[in-house]
């Protein structure tokens, strides 16, 4: 209970420009069932650079970052992980007495799930998706070895830019390519969304695919997802994603990694 | 349990060069007495200005303000409230949708004592003291209409210059003078302190007063108010003016007032 909060207790934050609940709901659990003296709250900022003043000089142990601030933060920053170098978005400060730090757990997570799910690196994938978290996962299937994909984007200049920036291709056309592995990171299919019913890719590319990865995380089951599982495709989803990437969050700020069970538990309870 | 926290909880903080437990636990203990969606936590700051915009720019909406902050902090201040103007310190920031607000709930504090308990105004009074909260309570005792009264500091220059703002005495000689009223503003008598047994008062002194007000907080009973008590004075301890200052913050925070039971409840278990 928070009549428990003490003088020693640690505070991490979120920053978004509209706060939800899972990271709040994801790391205070962890921190109840493991016991550690912290708590999590979720803010949002009408001054960016006063903000991240206030978590450096009021020893705010971690932040995670979210839009439209992952980039904005930059300048404010000490030290930049490679994980945020490589694609220059931040969704994690460290603040290690006063000298901030900052991470990108949505590429770290990416990574570690092509792996879990022992995605062929020579399969062909498509990526729907120019915005911050395209450039994340298109870095990770590149740090990965991936070595042949196409990026498709409606906007043809962003697409083009985001996809030669790390040696693809860019394409509007997915019928001139059978891609293997679909990717998307797009808002098709989010909850709430206006395309909360589409698919962002047809029903015929997921047929032919082996493995649809969807970043979206709200809901768990998009129609993409939903679509895929009917067809036995290998799938990715974009609560595992998120899970996966405030898991690493923890980490980070507390030193402390929970075990499966009870990252399983954090996470099933900050869904619900 | 802070698992309760979500995206819509209030915080409200405390800056301090040396941040204690009793402001965390006073509060806290009635955000959930009251089930109110508000956390509190204590915090120290190594850039006061860098904290304050923090604060701002969060939307954290209250603040406690301690020692060495309390005058420091005026230059970052939106606007001042008459119980910080008249004594130029501050001990609590209201957040306004980012427009910040200072108070004084020492001062506050005080003249709520003075009334509650009957002090009798045209009571001769001797204040031992010369810093900023003697400064708060020679203001709450001018404000309250005690004419007559005198500052008994060690520092002549500083102790002058205190009383004369207010319309008083210095004096360094008790003896030439037979206070009704004795106030201590000085930290004889803290616990911790190099002179936690010590009297601010000689008991010849105590015999001839009716009314004796300690303003130190830790312990409850310090030597003063216990010897005091044995001579069956009027007492006011800094244990009281602590903890109604906390309440005021608590009210100016929340729109809140706890009922006398519950506030009553609150300052024990803070003390705990």
């Amino acid at each position: 209970m928070n009549a428990a909060i003490n003088k020693d207790t640690q505070l991490c934050m979120s920053l978004a420009g509209r706060p939800g609940n899972f990271g709040t709901r994801f790391h205070n659990f962890l921190y109840n069932e493991l016991n550690l003296n912290f708590i999590y709250k979720a803010f949002t900022t009408n001054d960016l650079q006063a903000t991240i003043g206030g978590i450096r000089s009021m020893g705010i142990r971690g932040c995670a970052i979210s839009m439209p601030y992952k980039e904005a933060c930059i300048p404010f920053i000490d030290e930049m992980d490679e994980s945020a170098t490589a694609i220059q978005s931040v969704n994690t400060i460290v603040n290690d007495q006063g000298r901030l730090k900052a991470y990108n757990t949505d590429y770290i997570a990416v990574s570690q799930l092509l792996n879990q799910h022992n995605v062929r690196r020579d399969s062909v994938f498509a990526l729907r998706g120019s915005g911050g978290m395209a450039k994340a996962v298109l870095c990770a299937l590149h740090d990965a070895g991936f070595g042949s994909g196409f990026v498709v984007a409606r906007n043809e200049v962003a697409g083009r830019a985001l996809a030669q920036a790390y040696g693809y291709e860019w394409t509007d056309d997915l019928g001139r390519i059978r891609p293997e592995l679909l990717v998307n990171v797009t808002p098709v299919g989010m909850a709430g969304g206006l395309e909360a019913d589409d698919l962002s890719f047809e029903p015929d590319f997921i047929e032919k695919a082996e493995t649809v990865f969807d970043v979206v995380a709200l809901p768990a089951e998009t129609p993409l997802i939903r679509h895929a599982r009917l067809k036995s495709k290998k799938v990715i989803t974009g609560a595992e994603v998120f899970a996966i990437q405030a898991l690493e969050q923890f980490i980070l700020y507390t030193g402390v990694r929970p075990t499966d069970e009870q990252f399983k538990r954090a996470a099933a309870y900050a869904r619900g």
